[in-house]
């Protein structure tokens, strides 16, 4: 993939978002100049990725100043909009953490709050950029062999679910820049399909060899040693180690448990929420039935039939043998918490 | 579901199959009075469920019988007829055992052929109704709870996929029969969708509460504590209790392992193949990359995509806590091996 292309930017004027939704058979970009069609976009995934996320709510707080001074809002409308985008997901804390720190310059003004969201966006692709290489300095070391490695992931955790580079899959990036990837196993993610449409895609913009398999396959796929590692992103970790990961993630955690392989997770830190304890007090997003019970408007299930939605899944620290952040490695399941190591 | 759904059934002259690529929009009876059409019927899952597809084959002999006799051929060709029915699809055992179970009447003509067939989908149902009861009891005692049950199955395993009443759905028919059932857990599974289309609707027709959720919330829905048992079907069991089941059945068992709940298989003995030592052994069928690929015709991943599409997946006896047969439970992973019990 180019290194231009971003999920999220600023246009001078307005927030440019690629329309994920369109993927892989059209690249469009919308346009954001209003709240609520931010708050949309954001819940119908648009844009998505917890860091991509952090950084649009970032932006979003300029939109919300902008569309303010032109509608003529009170000062309270405009904090009224900016903690509705801040709620428009609830388990990526990248959300509120990344609109609360540009909040923490509204009363300088745009200027300031435009500052601060570019900040953000840039710290992004550096964190990203740092822990493709602490991420596959230690797998290579692991991994103990010589030969290119066979990695399974899951969801999209690239250039399109971040600002530029990739967490999990920058990682991939990394050690591919190496010569260090034989394939990828892209789990399809069910029910949205991030992995089909996005991580395929984002690999062969950048060659990476990869087969697309059914979530489901992912335990068997390991359990028949076709796989050295698997990484995934994170949306929320705990100060334990706990990680909230799109749903289907502690499936594979259990399977590399299970067959001794590295379970990596790779995210920067501030992914990591140390004011939550553990993955039970992580608020887990339950959404729409048809997502499970239709494809592409068709109802596959019968009508009397109802969906279990939920978005995420938590994967217990005990399980994640390695996290991933621009800090370097912890070793979670070894004991190496989150709460005491990145305090 | 009425009792009277066959989803194989001989109507005195030919075979009839409800066409399961259709359900649940539209319910259809394919007549099949040749070979090369029954071969594409189980190749494409028109049929499919170890044991309809078991009944299927024995009836096969029949069909290529009354198409020898109707288009000349000689007793080779016949005889290469059933040997490629037996080879339609590798994984199951059930299919290659029924043919060659049938075949021992060969000789006696027609009418024996149909009778041994006769006998083979009636020994079906029996056995479905024992392992009913059977599961049942096991998981009431084991449960050790009054109140209904909240239950994960993978796949289908109900009236259509046997000749009439279900192994894995089998034991939840009988459950919710004695007023046990609180709730079940449909896994969509992927890629071809037998739970949200098939399970899914036999539920239906029996009134069960239950929910259809994507194959990856499996083990999220587990380790949150809201399945009390999981139970599925099998395609092949070896001698020391490893099982073929369709793809995602292991990540299942690795879920209720860790949750400390009990993962059951409920198969007849005819599925357990003694001939097989283990799971290695075990041919996993590996089926068209299309299937993961594409979506009703509309490619979701990049056309430069590969699909890795193993039909089926291993789930190690270790796991596996209970093996309902119409011959009682054995504990597997307390060592109550088939090998030695069922021989």
């Amino acid at each position: 993939m180019s290194q231009e292309l971003r999920a999220v930017d600023w246009t001078g004027s307005g927030l440019a978002l690629i329309d994920q939704t369109l993927l892989p058979h059209r690249t469009e970009t919308m346009d954001v100049r209003d709240v609520d069609t931010l708050i949309d976009a954001i819940q119908r995934l648009v844009v998505r990725g917890a860091p991509a996320i952090g950084v649009a709510g970032a932006y979003g707080v300029a939109v919300a100043l902008i569309q303010g001074e032109r509608e003529g809002w009170t000062d309270l409308q405009i904090l009224d909009a900016v903690a509705r985008i801040r709620e428009a997901r609830p388990t990526a804390v990248n959300l509120m953490a990344c609109v609360d720190r540009v909040m923490t310059r509204y009363a300088e003004g745009l200027d300031a709050v435009l500052e601060e969201a570019a900040a953000v966006q840039r710290e992004d692709v550096e964190a990203n950029r740092a822990m493709g290489v602490h991420g596959a300095d230690w797998l290579i070391k692991k991994a103990g062999v010589d030969r290119p490695l066979r990695i399974l992931t899951h969801c999209n955790t690239g250039a399109l679910a971040t600002t530029g580079w990739g967490t999990a899959l920058g990682v991939v990036r990394e050690l591919h820049a190496r010569g260090r990837v034989e394939v990828v196993y892209a789990d399809e993610t069910r029910p949205l399909l991030q992995g089909s449409r996005l991580t395929a895609w984002e690999l062969v913009q950048e060659g990476i060899p990869h087969y697309v398999q059914a979530d489901g396959a992912a335990a068997g796929t390991i359990l028949r040693g076709e796989v050295d590692a698997a990484i995934v992103g994170a949306d929320r970790i705990a100060a334990n180690g706990d990680t909230a990961n799109k749903v289907g993630t502690v499936g594979v955690a259990l399977a590399c448990a299970d067959a001794g392989i590295p379970f990596l997770v790779a995210a920067p830190t501030t992914t990591v929420d140390l004011a939550t304890a553990t993955g039970d007090d992580i608020h887990i997003e339950l959404r729409g039935e048809d997502e499970v019970l239709e494809w592409g408007g068709i109802r596959m299930a019968p009508a009397e039939s109802r969906g279990h939605n939920p978005a995420f899944d938590v994967t217990p620290g005990r399980l994640i043998t390695g996290l991933v952040t621009e800090r370097g490695v912890l070793e979670v399941s070894a004991g190496e918490l989150p709460g005491e190591r990145l305090k």
